[in-house]
């Protein structure tokens, strides 16, 4: 049986960071709403009862229904046998993915700080600040980190030789930053050389590559998280 | 041996949700900043290599040092032979607390917008009409999350007569909103009856009367994530 994935049909937003899980993989998915339309997903999530997700994306396996970015690739990699057997390793990968979705917060923060349901325009005098913010010192700081973590085993993947989820997802964020604040990586390129590295690995991977070169894949667009607003971008 | 708890010293933080599931458990552990100071802290998180948490709280049990407190808590659950034995329920008790994570981050955008880093009384402005926002829309939604995960298995607990980090966490939150939202909390009260019930029962617990009850246990104060600034209170 193949794996039922919910999220928003017409942004990347957090969905894609399972999205490219599941094609790298190679695994069996059906991307509910894109079929079936953003109707039917506020239908489905407010049928289910109980301890269902908070919020989209959430992955339904039989079962098991999944919320949070973090724990659905965790899942996935489990389920399927993907990760490194070790513990201690799969722990790091765990962290690291849940310091990836907070970065994600952070990135939307930028354009949203004051409430995810008010328009950018009411809310740009604190964006503008937020983005100051965001540029000089946030990012900076998860930029190093993920760097360093990328360092340990020689590259181009966290692990080594093998990816994980973890770079996976680390591609779709540097991607994302990229489309996002054009000038301020573009000032940054060569700072960060591991997560160059990941960035221009990542595609090489069978799946990938045959995900990016397809519909499936959706582009970065004004509705996601990651979103180009040049005030927010300026050095 | 015992575990390392890493953690700000004077604030109950993210480093609480922690302390009260050891508590709770009776486990043995070093609360090392308390001992050592934070200057102690900042030392020892510098000096890992690697993927090395990005914030405290982290804890230290052996080869193993684990960030993100939904993973150190789900880390501890397992460890230990707390959890509940059955995956689908477990998955449960890991997305709820990244759920509560992730309130607890807006909880902390309350009265830091723009910045973690700026004072208060710089982004004072935007922190109005957040926390105005917070107050109408965002926490609202995620009592009613809780409280329906709350209400599937009879309480007192979210599985019922067993405590999990669930309601441990649930209560700090619960303690904590009380704290900052003196008036919001007062005016919701009797609207969601699970949580008030998880609330007044977690304290009974054995290990958690005992930590209660002891200097061990901070005060929520105005250095921490859930601060009282009565303009932010405001109905």
């Amino acid at each position: 049986m193949s794996y039922q994935l919910w999220y928003w049909p017409d942004i990347p937003g957090r969905g894609e960071f399972v999205r490219l899980y599941l094609e790298a993989a190679e695994l069996d998915y059906e991307d509910m709403a894109r079929v079936q339309g953003a109707d039917a997903l506020v239908e489905d999530l407010h049928a289910r009862q109980g301890s269902r997700p908070f919020a989209p994306p959430y992955l339904v396996d039989g079962d098991n229904c999944i919320g949070q970015t973090a724990l659905i690739l965790t899942y996935l990699q489990d389920r399927e046998g993907l990760g490194s057997g070790e513990l201690e390793t799969d722990l790091r990968l765990v962290q690291l993915q849940m310091d990836i979705a907070d970065l994600v917060e952070e990135v939307h923060a930028t354009h949203h700080p004051i409430a995810p349901h008010l328009y950018y325009a009411d809310q740009m005098d604190a964006a503008y600040e937020k983005a100051h913010h965001f540029r000089e010192n946030r990012l900076p700081k998860y930029l190093i980190h993920f760097d360093n973590a990328l360092s340990t085993h020689g590259g181009p993947f966290l692990l080594g030789e093998q990816w994980s989820h973890v770079d996976t997802s680390l591609f779709q964020l540097m991607e994302g930053l990229d489309y996002a604040f054009p000038n301020l990586m573009s000032s940054l390129q060569g700072h960060f050389p591991h997560l160059e590295e990941v960035q221009s690995t990542v595609p090489e991977i069978e799946g990938v590559a045959a995900y990016l070169a397809s519909e499936r894949r959706i582009d970065f667009n004004q509705d996601g998280i990651f979103r180009f607003y040049e005030e927010l971008d300026q050095q």
